[in-house]
């Protein structure tokens, strides 16, 4: 058996045949055939790999069976892995000398059983992919102080089972500070806490087609191949919109049952829903009996103007509005929220379950008095300095070395979109690549069935880098954009 | 018994005497006495109440005391909770038209679907239901200092995207306990935190059949309905063991791919698996190429023998050995673990995802801390002791009231299982619920597809009351037992 994935090795710029051949079942003949490509240098350190589903497709083999390659790849450290950038070859990984034939030997990480490398442990030299906050900037002492307050005040109750809405300390500093800051319309029983924008997918959408709300889904023609496969996975049918220069364009939404946007900041391209546009799919939603899931997942980060509301504040009967702290405060505290419409509270915690099986009850408490003494407030607001300065170096940076290069999507958000030349996306990704800077290419984010044209772009994700390695940055970026 | 919180009062600006009189202990007193104080308008809504700390001290109450009270009210809606505000009473609280005797009613919460109350909310007087640990224990302030200490320490890296294995320094403590303490061989990288038991058995089985084992799955005839439900919508098909006075008849084990026991201390009838059953089922578990999936839910609390060791150690590639702080801790964490033979780790971690979407990477590292720094065996050997009396007390409370009643399963846990005499088991449940008692009889534990002699008998969780409560429990408990 020997197969091939050029089709999809060529839109992600590499030139590549798979063999599938030998002992063990596909997925051992995919391990080895992958394992032997990194260690040739066929796939580059910083390669990143095509989704499951379409080397699934490409091989003829399940998407599990990708998946276990893949995370099999991942734990023995040839790969590297995070949510939203998708699977890369590691950094570091030594090609076989001239004349080896041997094994292939993982790279040996210093001090580490040889298995399981962490997430980003052999990163990138420069990471501007999207979706991380500045780890290093967590407001460890506030919080810390917070989570010791929190729990000196909490009944004994607390540490008992949690009720699957969230703790309602959580839900009533939650209400009080969405409704002062976003602009939703929220009461504290309307709200579920959650572990994060993807559990919050999976409560409404289920899996096998047994969630609160039913398919096809109407999502933007750009988002996360993430949530897309998520949904899939879940059973639902997702109907791309097209996009233009006012967000997705709403008026080719027909019969979906619901629809995914990100209103505040497009998710990647970066504009905000036009005004008229987000009246538009209230009326549509009232028309059709649908409803709208709003993504807000970086509406506290707006530069220049006044922020952006939440679009449930317009009908809070038909939004589906959803938050969490992992691009305000850290991916790792597993806490998110959803603000539901009166009908669909008891469906979203029937599917929850009787008791929290999920999120930490005494994070919810910590995050409530986070809340409540303000400094969340203050640790947003710090935040939103430093990443307006990294935007800014971003946007001067370019303007000196590469000024024929557009930068859109800047006026909010974490991240930026650099508008290519035609054609130039795929060999600009590739470039960065080799030079160690992980980015990805808009047509990483496209749905697969859209029929829009495919503009060239780099997602520019700004936040991730330490504040002392930013410069070094965007320097290697600068060097891998196309000459004009 | 008349007290007063005058001088409280007088510092919040309201002239009000409490009465704590009538039946039920101090606790019940007071909710009693508060309940009618905002019923009757004399705590106007919006009022805000005096902190535990005062309120206890003017009553001469336990601060818990008060704690729950109010904790109590603010489930039934009467009172309203908020870190920095304080406890208040809620709005729109409807005072009673003159001349009401009837028993006041909470108020309903706006806008909200009436559904199924949380748990515990509008709980019974005394829970005796099994499953969770005395709530008013957990170790506040020792947790609190883990968890400041581990984010100090804490590299930067562990606030960006977690690592879907858990933390490896959580990994390592881990290992090192299980080993030292249930006799768990494993290492960190057979190791991936999870959620809580429910979540590793979704990350096994999977939903619509997708997951890491296949059914169909051999259980032991009683066990939790819960776990029976996620199993089904997963679509795996469970087929009963009959249980005996040496646990599981895994003699009756024929073509299942995997069995899930309970081998240290059988749930819910309270034996251990019998040595030489344990050594059977890791025979037949070879000989099929089959897996043991080992719920180690208790095994911390282990009374008079030398505990039992975890089934893993007697072969790390045929069991995956799965354990929580749900008992021994707390359920509001939700973390739990899964040592996995090497085979599954890949497969496991591919269920669970790219990167961490579960498990608070904070408090991961704070148990690690917890682990490492002794403060987990401490509460451990705490509670050990504090459950023990309670056990003791369990027993001495029978031998005195109920003499005819055999006790059953005591060896270890958290539940001991009354033998009832044959045909009285759903009129005692039935008077339990009618006298404030919440337990369960063992038909709400039964396999429906068992044929074994289904015997009589309750299951009294002893752990969950807080400690000034047990008492009563305990005579409400022989009040509703059938007389000899």
């Amino acid at each position: 058996m020997v197969e091939s994935w050029v089709n999809s090795a060529e839109r992600i710029g590499v030139d590549l045949h798979l063999e599938l051949s030998g002992p063990g079942g596909r997925r051992a003949a995919l391990i080895r055939a992958l394992r032997e490509a990194v260690r040739s240098g066929r796939l580059a350190p910083g390669t990143r790999l095509p989704p499951y589903r379409s080397l699934a497709a490409d091989l003829g083999v399940a998407r599990n069976t990708v998946a276990d390659a893949y995370a099999e790849l991942v734990a023995e450290g040839w790969l590297t892995a995070r949510q939203g950038s998708g699977t890369r070859v590691a950094m570091g990984v030594p090609s076989a000398p001239p004349g080896q034939r041997g094994r292939a030997q993982p790279p040996r990480r210093p001090g580490r059983v040889p298995r399981k490398a962490p997430v980003r442990a052999h990163g990138p030299r420069h990471d501007l992919t999207q979706g991380t906050p500045d780890a290093s900037a967590f407001p460890r002492t506030a919080w810390s102080a917070a989570y010791r307050r929190a729990l000196q005040a909490a009944p004994s109750e607390a540490f008992g089972p949690g009720d699957p809405a969230g703790r309602r300390e959580l839900r009533e500093a939650l209400s009080e500070y969405l409704a002062r800051a976003r602009g939703v319309r929220s009461e504290p029983d309307r709200i579920v806490v959650c572990s994060g924008f993807a559990h919050a997918l999976r409560l409404l959408f289920g899996q096998g087609g047994g969630g609160v709300l039913r398919g096809p889904l109407a999502v933007e023609a750009y988002g996360l191949g993430f949530h897309r496969e998520l949904l899939a996975t879940a059973g639902v049918r997702t109907v791309p919109l097209p996009l233009d220069e006012h967000g997705a364009r709403v008026d080719a939404l027909g019969r979906e049952r619901a629809v995914l946007l990100t209103p505040a900041h497009q998710f990647p391209t970066g504009g905000p829903l036009h005004p008229e546009r987000r009246a538009a799919v209230i009326d549509w939603a009232r028309a059709r009996e649908a409803v709208v899931v709003e993504d807000d997942y970086d509406g506290e980060f707006r530069y220049d103007r006044r922020p952006v509301g939440a679009l449930q504040g317009l009908d809070p009967e038909r939004v589906i509005h959803i938050g969490s702290v992992s691009k305000s405060l850290s991916p790792a505290l597993r806490l998110g929220w959803m603000v539901l419409p009166e009908r669909h509270v008891g469906p979203v915690l029937a599917a929850k379950g009787e008791r929290e099986a999920w999120a930490s009850v005494l994070d919810q408490l910590a995050l409530a008095d986070f809340l409540v003494s303000g400094s969340y407030d203050r640790h947003v607001r710090r935040m939103r300095q430093c990443y307006r300065r990294r935007r800014d170096r971003l946007v001067a940076a370019l303007a000196a070395h590469a000024p024929h290069i557009e930068v859109t999507g800047i006026a909010a958000g974490l991240h930026a979109v650099l508008r290519l030349p035609p054609g130039t996306e795929r060999s600009a990704v590739k470039a960065a690549a080799w030079q160690g800077v992980a980015l990805d290419g808009l047509a990483a984010f496209r749905h697969p069935g859209t029929q829009m044209p495919a503009p060239d772009g780099l997602v520019v994700g700004y936040a991730t880098p330490p504040e002392h390695a930013y410069g070094a940055a965007l320097e290697a970026l600068c060097e891998v954009l196309p000459p004009a």
